[in-house]
């Protein structure tokens, strides 16, 4: 990077919103953290993107003017082009304009993304992707999605919705998803899933979480993480489960192998991290799947940008990249005023 | 096209070589054909593909210093930088540095690309996907296959060897492929597998072809092709033979929809079009599975440039689009040299 370059990144989750003040070297220079509280309602939610965002210009160190940007992550289907949250089930929000919004409120350019695709971004910029031309991000936590780099380009589709890597189907017959799909990877290989087949499994009197000192068999404590954690300290059924989640994403990432074929897959999110036997798995059965051309020159890592990967690789959408001008659409209050 | 450019396009086929100047405008302007004769040997082979394309350069109208390069499709796992085929089953070729060779023999650059990458390239640049900057051409013939282009550019991967969509896995429990994977589309929804399902109801006694004048219950004349025509003429047990293809082929779809988020996604190939029922019970299942959002602007489009296809986009990676070079790795006797 020749010099210095400043954007504001937002990670807008389900539980908390976090922004930042990014330099070009994908360091975050002092942060603000707000609870999300979406039962509060949209507009409640967007007061407090707006004062998050309020709050990190006032004690950022740096001109107005040497900001390029808000790069705002979101999990849901997102529109870019319009910066729009089509559909964010984490939030209850149905086509929220917060592109428009932000915008409006502080004359700077807005890119709105995918949370999976700016962490994917953060990643190939500052973390395990450097210097490849073709990654792919996993994350696994709730759900399962994937945020992909191809050719020295994010892969974001006519709407920015690309990268649904929870929702391909790896049984055609499989049950119902909510997206309305059968089988999707999701169900089968995500913290929720997880979750379902380890309660299923206590219900049933079949699962002792001997591991876990029988904490874990109350429902509250039946989280994802814990049994990924569990399954590290060595309890034989958590191990089980998570060994069978592996497998799965295995199957899917296979898929992904032999429509992408990429240098490197990057896996991060909160379940994926609980636990490394999730990623052992997963990479034996690619290995025992894929085609032997693309498995052998197919590195695996785990994501190296922390928890504000979201937030640092939206900012980081307003950097250059190789030279290049990121690829993504851009909403300002200009082309908005052009409608 | 501000300018009159050229290059030459040779599609390497399991029956045949198709080589042909190529113009700037799409046209091919006169071709040379030859058997491709495997059988023979891939020496025998090289020396027709050596053939053609003297033949093309000695009968083109234009200077030769006009041409800008040979771009070659072919079937198979390639490394495009190389410009090597790696595998191709339908040649019995492994490992043969045909870019090389070519390179060698004419002093012009080389490009190779897997004949759907080019089939895409050409149906993006002249075809169905004119205009679009996320399209998808799959192309359902022995197997299932497709070449990618996201965001203006080719999905190629590290190697060259994206887009194996034939190879993704729709039944993680599936039968086992040659390709090592389980359950790949390509078993359900390509012309051998049409062919192998009639095959087997046949001999079941399950099968009887009304349509078709009992010709095709003989082992010879049951194609996927011949099915495809015959449920097209009314013949119901093909009908439901293509409608099951098609289901699968949708499943398979609605993952790459899910995935890439294209605007158009352009269908070819030999099965694909002998019979109209594939496509639109491709479309249905892929209505029935989709994110909404990303089904309702998906169009759904037949290739419109020939059986010259992958000739046509092959050279047509010599010519700018929309002002870039192309992202293609390129071999030339100069690189070569340096090795």
């Amino acid at each position: 990077m020749a010099r210095d370059e400043y954007a504001i990144g937002l990670d807008l989750g389900g539980t908390k919103i976090l922004a930042g003040l990014v330099h070009s070297s994908g360091k975050m220079l002092g942060q603000t953290l707000l609870p999300t509280a979406s039962q509060e309602g949209a507009e409640a939610v967007i007061d407090r993107v707006l004062a998050a965002i309020e709050g990190v210009l006032a004690t950022a160190q740096v001109e107005r003017r040497s900001v390029r940007g808000v790069g705002i992550a979101s999990a849901g289907v997102i529109d870019s082009a319009a910066a729009e949250v089509i559909f964010a089930g984490n939030l209850g929000w149905r086509n929220v304009p917060i592109g428009r919004l932000i915008a409006d409120r502080f004359g700077l350019p807005v890119r709105l993304m995918n949370d999976a695709n700016a962490a994917a971004v953060a990643e190939w910029m500052w973390g395990a992707g450097k210097g490849t031309q073709n990654m792919i991000y996993v994350t696994v936590s709730t759900g399962v999605g994937a945020g992909i780099i191809s050719g020295g380009q994010l892969v974001q589709g006519a709407e920015g919705g690309a990268g649904e890597f929870g929702h391909i189907s790896i049984d055609w017959n499989g049950p119902l998803c909510g997206c309305g799909n059968r089988g999707c990877l999701e169900l089968y290989a995500s913290g929720t899933a997880i979750e379902k087949l380890a309660r299923k499994q206590v219900e049933a009197g079949e699962l002792v979480l001997a591991g876990a000192g029988g904490a874990l068999t109350t429902g509250e404590a039946l989280t994802a993480k814990a049994i990924g954690e569990a399954a590290l300290a060595g309890d034989r059924a958590c191990i089980e489960i998570v060994e069978r989640a592996g497998f799965y994403l295995g199957v899917g990432t296979t898929s992904l192998i032999h429509l992408f074929n990429p240098e490197v897959i990057v896996f991060g999110g909160g379940v994926m991290n609980a636990s490394s036997i999730l990623l052992a798995e997963a990479e034996k059965s690619v290995r025992e799947r894929c085609i032997p051309s693309m498995a052998n020159q197919v590195k695996f890592a785990l994501q190296q940008v922390g928890v504000e990967a979201g937030a640092v690789g939206a900012a980081g959408s307003f950097f250059s990249w190789d030279g290049q001008e990121a690829n993504l659409p851009i909403f300002s209050r200009k082309l908005y005023c052009k409608d």
